[in-house]
């Protein structure tokens, strides 16, 4: 019986790529810069990993996703040459273009389909200020936040999926792991909890090569969050 | 600028004590006890400020209030003298007293107003697991879950304020608390956030003594959450 499912939130819910370029077109184009905002949204997150890396190994202890965001943001626009564009409270509006990403099409009917049947929140990376207002942009209609910042660890730690388990003090059997990635999937079962696939083949642009189709026989694969909440109720 | 209200839910938000008089009534006639319900509730909330104070003195880690109010639950059944009533079971059922808890008849109209204008959540010392199944069961449109367990420290410790601004990543005059208590307004304020008085003077029953007026000059003080949201929106 399946009471919860919870879900992984940038490229799972929402377009962090178009949305992260969408606020970058905008923000280069008020300081007449020509960087390309794709580029740029792909060069950012391809830091996230690393940053986080330095939570899980112990090397640093947990401060939320945001700092993280932030300190990346500056090694990215060194790195392109622009950060004396940016004044500190310019590079922290920039920041909150993770605050602003769309959600997928199917994302908000799908989330609301499966809350009339289960408990429905975030098991995302991003901190409780981020998915807050994330939420808000979107319309995303979860019941609680969970993730990083309850667990004080990222995913795919253990601990990131057990002690959101805890939190809404259920057993990992009684948990759905919704993801895009397959190793956000294997981490959670590891920790006991269902899986469920929904792929997202746009979410690197075009040309994505990971994450295309399920690398294991999760519990559910749908091709969007409608589809998965059809396959719940039944 | 107020960008987050968040508010106290025992008594403020919900009526504790008749809901939990109404799920000890059905439990207490299925036994056929005559033990009576509202006198129960009373007895089982008056052990609910003692449990927390363990942990506040540092006496006790962090424990989540469902197991402080289970054990509450047992204390105050033995000392009926009808613990033996209750499997382990059942006592667990009507612990869940606390997540189906009735809304005062204002509280869901006036959050989800206030909800248009700034973020709303619970600063409680209810669990996540807690207020999010009060949440679904009384329709309270949270945007996201604070309070004791994200800051894992019990109000009116100064850590269960700070911790739960913090998470907002807000400064404190930026966010509102939101109680029908008194004691609880006056540590928000030394730490530094806005507060609002919203009397609930039939929270303790006929003949309560408490918390009828407002004992300082709090930044609003409103009849209840609908009057309060119409003073946010001036």
């Amino acid at each position: 019986m399946i009471r919860a499912a919870i879900f992984d939130v940038f490229g799972t819910v929402v377009d962090w790529r178009e949305g992260v370029a969408a606020a970058a077109r905008d923000a280069f184009a008020a300081k007449g810069l020509d960087t390309d905002p794709h580029a740029f949204a792909d060069a950012w997150r391809a830091e996230y990993q690393p940053a986080m890396q330095t939570v899980r190994s112990g090397a640093r202890g947990y401060v939320a996703l945001d700092q993280l965001h932030f300190e990346n943001l500056g090694r990215v626009l060194a790195r392109l040459g622009i950060a004396d564009a940016f004044t500190e409270a310019e590079a922290w509006a920039l920041n909150a273009a993770w605050e602003k990403l769309p959600p997928w099409p199917d994302s908000v009917a799908g989330i609301a389909a499966i809350r009339r049947q289960m408990i429905v929140a975030p098991c995302s990376n991003g901190s409780i200020a981020l998915m807050t207002r994330l939420a808000r942009f979107g319309g995303l209609p979860w019941d609680c936040i969970l993730g990083a910042d309850v667990a004080r660890a990222y995913k795919p730690d253990p601990l990131a999926y057990r002690r959101s388990v805890a939190a809404l003090r259920l057993a990992p059997p009684e948990l759905l792991m919704v993801a895009a990635h397959n190793d956000d999937l294997a981490a959670a079962r590891t920790e006991g909890l269902g899986t469920a696939f929904v792929p997202r083949p746009a979410e690197h642009g075009p040309g994505q090569v990971r994450d295309l189709a399920p690398t294991a026989d999760w519990d559910f694969v749908a091709p969007d969050m409608i589809a998965l909440a059809s396959m719940l109720a039944e």
